[in-house]
């Protein structure tokens, strides 16, 4: 290989989270762990190179490569890097480095199963154990560097934001906004595909839907949806004109060096109903009672609590994400290396701990006038919560141009 | 729900493909099917909505929908649809509609492990049989109903690629002329995210790749990768800018009502060196001895075989779909609903049938220079292939406006 590849993540990082990896694997009596996915192999190593990550409970980690070497040797910062020909001799180098392996840490909740039995067919009597809960609670508290690139990450929706008012017209197909919005993201360095770790989910750049498109639930966890172009793809845009008048939900979903975070702005061309003006008041209230509670130590289910409580007096509990029984059971979501972290403000008893990130989106849907609703990406500090936008929240009713 | 659905795939569609699947599970003695991943359920169900599928090896399948019922029954052609208010329920209905069920057909290269456990402990004393090959060859038969809306696919590439002209130009970052271009291929119905089968596999549009970015290899099984943004992503464009003279890789996927179409064509601002020039040649004199020999009847293998020898004659081997050791060993692969179907072109035994449809990617990586070459979807005919775009095969050196 004749180029450099840059070190992506500094060593004291990935040192720090090997270590507290290895303190949960030793609580659990696992003798070592093998990461295989994506973003737990960016998390552990520094890069996302075909590789097998053996974590011994004690020792150094190795990092085995399939492809490319030359590349993961370059971005990782880990000192036990080996090229591997094939996953054959795998167990033989887990035994070397790391010892007899009774117990197996695995990322079961993402491993497919065919791809476990070959692992458990070159390590006969070992047994797995799901490191997943593990692996999602540690990634939920975020290092100051962490929280600094999603600060970056916001900046780009921030900065895409800015431009709305330019690109915003009606007669725009809701897909060819979409695609202007998109152009300007990737220009300031949105990195395109957002991870999920769920099975079947998946999400394009976010929800940017216009009017009744907003009212169109569908298969995502999510308080909206969209039409999308076919039953194919199933949420996101329509190839529907934009309208005078009508909400435009601006959700989008940033990357920035791997780091995701979640912003929804509104706009509209034209002045909107009041029963919109008015939800959009109650979405403001809604964060407001969460930011103003949120802290380490505070359950996620009192913050959901909070939420619903502020919908419900305000006579609006029936249209709080999303509508009736189509209502998803959340406020907010972690937001790391994935879209889909931890801690999830819903009825759940995690509590808040400094260096959580997530993305909080009171949002109601209103049958026959599109969604409404605020979302920004925060950072638990140790006294409250740190906004990572800028842009503002005021409801932008843009002057028709036309 | 106040909307209404259109139903998306044609019912005699889903009835031929249901038909199908069933013999297949009747030669092996399996009683029953359960498909769950979203690729699959919208072939044999027309819908992602979250749901279970269920397919007696004899008699009517079932839609089990778990979210959004409405949207489900509105999209799919099935007969029998049902809401699942709980997977606790699952197994007592699958009993109730197809009887007992001793063998259980399921998707276990894409399942992850936790959830076939899951599945299990539902299903006591059910022995799960891998159907992920069966369903992977009959999907790579497509019928002419799919192979038109990969027509439809294949006209967003060309489209986009007519656009090429007006957008590149010296001193644009990849990232920006990425930007720009996809903002094209969304106002023209592109559908956005590319689905693959394969663990830990992502693409994003594809890869526009210019100069010394198409030399940089990664993790995806690909010939071509790009730098990316970063090591988290570690593919695709970087921020470089764009110069005269720089070999321009248009390397671009569509996705049409979920199917995908693979499509490259080259471009420059200025002249390219002649070792370009001479490397795209040989990709097309590749192309054409592979499309001389495809038809029914003829393996994979012989195909591989034909485009290797045609490289080596040429003196172009070790640059053939990589360089060295990084050379992917195939020259094409299927594409439909996903971007990582059969039949792949390597060194296989799998024959060519009427009705596949595949990718054909003759590249080339020359170091220092760039990556070149040429890139169509094509389908299987009766008597050899049809190419699904249009767009002309020229090398497209354009005048600098600067």
């Amino acid at each position: 290989m004749r180029e450099r590849f840059e070190q992506s993540t500094p060593a004291a990082e990935i040192t720090g989270r090997i270590a507290r990896l290895q303190r949960s694997l030793l609580e659990s009596e696992i003798d070592a762990a093998l990461i295989l996915q994506n973003a737990d192999l960016y998390y552990y190593a520094g890069t996302v190179q075909q590789s097998y990550l053996c974590v011994p409970a004690r020792g150094e980690p190795v990092l085995f490569v399939r492809r490319v070497f030359a590349r993961a040797r370059g971005e990782s910062p880990l000192r036990e890097i080996e090229s591997l020909s094939s996953v054959r001799y795998l167990a033989e180098l887990v035994r070397e480095r790391c010892g007899v392996v009774r117990r197996l840490g695995l990322e079961l909740d993402v491993l497919p199963a065919v791809h476990l039995h070959r692992l458990l067919g070159l390590f006969p009597g070992v047994e797995p154990v799901d490191i997943a809960a593990k692996i999602m609670r540690q990634r939920a508290v975020k290092s100051p560097y962490e929280i600094e690139l999603q600060r970056q990450s916001a900046a780009i929706a921030d900065g895409v934001c800015a431009r709305i008012p330019e690109i915003l017209r009606v007669g725009l197909t809701e897909a060819a906004f979409a695609g202007l919005v998109e152009a300007e993201a990737r220009a300031l360095g949105h990195e395109g595909f957002i991870r999920m770790r769920g099975f079947n989910q998946e999400m394009f750049y976010g929800q940017l839907l216009v009017g009744q498109s907003g009212t169109v639930a569908s298969y995502p966890d999510t308080p909206l949806a969209g039409p999308g172009l076919s039953a194919a793809v199933a949420q996101g845009v329509s190839m529907r004109a934009i309208e005078a008048g009508e909400p435009v939900v601006f959700d989008f979903v940033a990357v920035r060096r791997g780091y995701i975070t979640d912003f929804t702005r509104m706009f509209s061309l034209g002045p909107l109903p009041d029963e919109v003006r008015r939800a959009y008041a109650v979405a403001l209230a809604v964060q407001a009672a969460v930011v103003e509670c949120a802290q380490p130590g505070v359950s996620c289910r009192e913050l959901y609590e909070r939420a619903v409580a502020v919908a419900r007096a305000a006579g609006l509990e029936r249209y709080f994400m999303g509508v009736g029984d189509l209502r998803v059971r959340f406020v907010g979501h972690g937001v790391g290396l994935e879209l889909d972290e931890l801690p999830v403000l819903a009825a759940s008893d995690l509590t808040l701990a400094e260096g959580m990130v997530f993305a909080l989106e009171p949002k109601f849907v209103l049958p026959d006038l599109g969604a409404v609703g605020i979302e920004n990406t925060w950072a638990v500090t140790a006294n409250g919560l740190e906004r990572l936008h800028h842009s503002g929240e005021e409801l932008r009713e843009l002057a028709l141009s036309e």
